[in-house]
């Protein structure tokens, strides 16, 4: 897991509440199976100077990869590409391969019957107006590409905040980048339950069961109230190989389970 | 909107997209609802570097409000507190005011039949040290009290993780505070929902609509696909009086309304 990422979540219905973060959820979770590790993500609404801001500071930070969510569109708040393009110090610039792409999109929906002709007007050119240097990526279900750009050692992704877009985008054209940067390392987890112990009592029972298992990371997620004990146990491990993972998940577990039930606590190993 | 707010979410499990990140957009949605504006939502791990980076760039955008979630309960991997601590260049102490709070929880809990008898662990009293100069706000749910501190113009809230408790002590200590800073303007918003109309169709329309409105802002969310769309039309102002946003609400989504209709499109005022 030494190949991180940064994730920029680009929406003002992010900040005031109108959305849920599903869209940083989901790519956390399938980036983090391919052996990736997330270091932060960040959330800033649709304005030039925030995006621009955002993503400068993340590149200061040099992880592998910045995937940026949302603002590709036609309307006039999607500010991502300007604000990439501010960070670069570059222009935006009509790619003829995204405007050809965006040109194609059209004239299937013509041809589908959603619309009489096919004219590019200016807020469906916009979605093929990159940053310089950037390349687009086919968006297999919507109209606006997503743009891949390398600055020196980070790999830069913008990516639509439409989440079948985005997940398209992703499965076609990033996945196979992410899984070449990886390298072998694979992320594995999984989760107890326990009952009837307090997270006070239990934490220096995970201290105790994370040193002697030093590649296991264990935390607890108190599911009930303190005065009522319901807890999740989650339990993590890298490895290349998924017997090694699994081996050393299942010693920890065992471990664990057993100073639980010394300190009276029930151990269940399947949600209820 | 002119008071503002950063959120900093802690917590591996939001990293590795174990846990949506639900708290900020229940936060996101309450401090809006009071006038006050989220710039920023950042999410780091668990490691005190990555907690103090998160804090002390915070503190630099100069917000009103920084408020943090996660990483205050007993366990190892609890580190919002060290972290901030780190980023205010100042110790960790044990607090007799939260010690006492923490006492009280436990001793209650003791009388619930939980426990034979109270018992400070190291893991309990890990709770109430907090960093010097903050102070500590009562939990009424759980046991790790919340924390505040005032740094320059900013006032800077740590609370727990666990959704029931962070809300509690949100609404206790936190809303008063909020409602005081936030003045007299408050957010207002409404959709609409509009078919057969492509989003790219749609953009000039908004344009034109948010022209002629100024205090009127516009975002169209795309729920079905390009070629068979199906768009949520977002429609916010602030105002001191709700019947001033509501009148400038309603002449927005009539114009854009007709506008629509003009070009073909149909509009529903309700979700469907």
């Amino acid at each position: 897991m030494n190949t991180t990422m940064e994730i920029v979540c680009v929406g003002n219905e992010l900040l005031i509440g109108k959305t849920l973060n599903t869209n940083a959820h989901w790519m956390a979770k399938r980036v983090t199976s391919l052996g990736i590790r997330v270091k932060r993500i960040t959330v800033v609404g649709d304005e030039i100077d925030e995006i621009a801001n955002a993503i400068r500071e993340a590149l200061q930070r040099k992880p592998r990869f910045i995937i940026t969510t949302g603002g590709l569109g036609p309307t006039f708040d999607d500010k991502t590409l300007e604000g990439i393009a501010k960070a670069l110090n570059c222009k935006l610039k009509i790619n003829e391969e995204a405007l050809t792409m965006v040109k194609e999109k059209y004239e299937a929906y013509a041809k589908a019957g959603r619309m009489e002709k096919v004219e590019l007007t200016p807020h469906r050119v916009k979605m093929a107006k990159i940053p310089e240097a950037t390349h687009p990526l086919p968006n297999p279900v919507g109209t606006a590409p997503g743009v891949m750009i390398k600055v020196k050692g980070t790999f830069l992704i913008a990516l639509p905040g439409v989440p079948s877009e985005m997940e398209a985008i992703f499965d076609k054209s990033v996945v196979p980048l992410l899984k070449k940067e990886a390298g072998e390392t694979i992320f594995f987890e999984t989760s107890i339950y326990a009952d009837e112990i307090m997270e006070s009592t239990l934490a220096p029972l995970i201290d105790q069961t994370m040193r002697n298992n030093p590649y296991i990371y264990i935390k607890s997620h108190p599911k009930g109230e303190e005065k009522k004990p319901h807890i999740e146990i989650h339990f993590s491990t890298t490895a290349k190989e998924s017997k090694t993972a699994k081996d050393r998940l299942g010693k920890a577990i065992i471990q664990l389970s057993e100073l639980i039930e010394k300190k009276g606590g029930r151990v269940k190993l399947k949600k209820q």
